[in-house]
């Protein structure tokens, strides 16, 4: 009945990976598992709907498009970005795995 | 900006700590921290909504009405706890704190 966010990532990582854990009509929670992936320069996400972020091990830093400070993340920190709020990951650690739980809802 | 789910814990826990972390309509994602607290006996939670809940730190036991065994629980593992599944918090660690994000979804 339980799962680990720590297990079943692949030896190979091309690209981060983003995976369902559960979902309804106005949720999603997703693992995300990077290992020194960031955003594409000059990208940046524009979300419909809200996300809550937990960095759960690891090391990144968020920027924001809208001139909000650079966040720099360690295990246990978290933010919730408005929808809209447009964001891109700028770093993570290349050195280990930064594994994410992210809640996406509306 | 971001926020840590380690901090802010209180030095003196006489019950265990819960706090809405942020909510829209049909999610609530809470922070709770448990010191050796446990449901109280022949307690069952049974809960409107599903719940997404992974353990972030610590170290817990989680126990179900229903006959599913116990589900002992360390840091990254989660479980989806679907609603009006009746559980309960068998025992958490009382050495160490024991951080649960909870997603109370419909």
């Amino acid at each position: 009945m339980k799962n680990s966010l720590f297990q079943q990532i692949p030896a190979v990582l091309p690209a981060e990976l983003v995976e369902t854990l559960c979902q309804a009509e106005y949720v999603r929670i997703e693992r995300i598992v990077s290992r020194g992936h960031a955003s594409p320069p000059d990208f940046w996400y524009d979300q419909e709907w809200h996300e809550f972020v937990l960095l759960v091990s690891g090391r990144a830093r968020l920027a924001f498009a809208d001139g909000t400070p650079c966040v720099e993340l360690e295990p246990g920190d978290w933010l919730d970005i408005p929808a809209h709020k447009q964001h891109r990951v700028a770093w993570t650690d290349p050195q280990q795995d930064t594994v994410w739980l992210a809640a996406h809802y509306r």
